[in-house]
């Protein structure tokens, strides 16, 4: 089977100048087929400030009312996926920038309201990723925006590490598929304080007893819960690093 | 040779939510395969404004300055854009939203200052229409976004009616082209008083006739002479009408 990376970015990686610059430089050094999926929550945040919108976030989600709505579609589907677009294409990288609604390839529902209301957000129904595959295989680099659709006209605010685990799942019939998530930091560390402490090796029981002892917590443990099941669905290969460790370093996650 | 229909709406009908569904109806009923252009000045200028960036204009022209190419980014690329691309989906049209960057499709260079400067404007150099023609064969439709960039990484504002000619062009070397301006008027009126008085057909000689006269003045000359100009270059049809006579109407242009 061949072989296929994706690549999820964190909102700060993409929306400062340099960072991005560099990541991009490292992501273009990966031979095989690829895909980028970026965030822009700090954007958004940024933008709606500008509008005299205010942000509102629960347990580090978003609530996305019709004008939280707006922004995101402007700052997700718009300014940060179409500047890596243009720069992808500076570099030689053939991108195309795609929503869920584009080609169709993201169906999702509006998240069924519980205790917490989060507005237009969007959990995966049906990933279409059979209709990405003839674009991979010309060499074209989808670089994935946080967005979504329910197919009745509706954009959905949709996370950007979920987006990276189903698309990688879904792929994962067609390639033997490794997903990188670059973020700030090395890797999945023992000692938060020390970068020299980055697990090379981490299995879901290691993960679990990390968690218990407090070693790992906060955003990385959704992370690592999301990963781990992709990596049961099929995923061959899961990497957590940063933009120095993307063609090699960081945590391996291993599936047993 | 095989028939493509590109349809052009302007902001007025994209912006307006019944126009809208009602021009995506119409659009739906077009049985061969097609292509979207959109503008969406007006949305750019409202959002803009909430943001505190002033819109300039000169001789009905933006003046895109970097604050305003981020709007016009966001709002072009993103909001418009993409909100159109979930409503076709959701009427059953495989849509796919795409701006100059994404698959390189349409390069340009930032306008020369002469007397004015229009700051990130884009004047098409190269039109690598080639990219979008296997997905029309397979009956996606294009959804193009009034954004052109410079293969430098740049993304540049540039003119829907402008982006709608050139790509039609283009694509007259692989299909029998037809392009339909659609805007708010039922087509190039002999009294702009009297929706009645419609010219159902213009030739270019009568167009320059009419100029001198002063009944065909502002916005529409740009518009013909764009027009005329993609007749002789290749596309066979151009027809200028309302959303109502998207399908039959309005004013046919005459090449001789």
């Amino acid at each position: 089977m061949r072989k296929l990376i994706l690549v999820k970015v964190g909102g700060k990686v993409v929306e400062n100048h340099d960072s991005l610059n560099t990541l991009l430089k490292h992501f273009s050094a990966i031979k095989e087929p690829k895909v980028l999926i970026h965030g822009g929550g700090r954007s958004a945040t940024t933008v709606a400030r500008q509008m005299g919108i205010e942000t509102k976030m629960i347990n580090g989600r978003r609530i996305t009312d019709s004008e939280m709505l707006k922004v995101v579609t402007m700052v997700y589907g718009g300014l940060v996926n179409k500047n890596i677009v243009a720069k992808l294409q500076s570099i030689g990288i053939n991108a195309l920038g795609l929503t869920g609604a584009d080609l169709n390839y993201m169906e999702a529902v509006k998240r069924p309201v519980k205790d917490i209301d989060y507005g237009y957000a969007g959990d995966i129904t049906k990933v279409n990723i059979e209709v990405l595959c003839p674009l991979v295989e010309k060499n074209i680099v989808p670089v994935l925006a946080p967005l979504s659709h329910n197919k009745n006209g509706q954009l959905l605010n949709t996370n950007a590490d979920t987006i990276a685990a189903e698309a990688s799942i879904a792929f994962s019939k067609y390639f033997d598929t490794e997903l990188i998530y670059c973020f700030d930091m090395p890797g999945v560390m023992s000692d938060p304080d020390d970068n020299n402490s980055v697990i090379a090796n981490l299995t879901y029981k290691q993960f679990k007893n990390y968690q218990e002892e407090g070693v790992i917590n906060d955003g990385m443990i959704p992370k690592l819960d999301n990963s781990f099941r992709a990596l049961e669905k099929g995923v061959n290969k899961i990497r957590i690093t940063n933009i120095e460790g993307l063609t090699c370093g960081g945590t391996n996650l291993i599936n047993n």
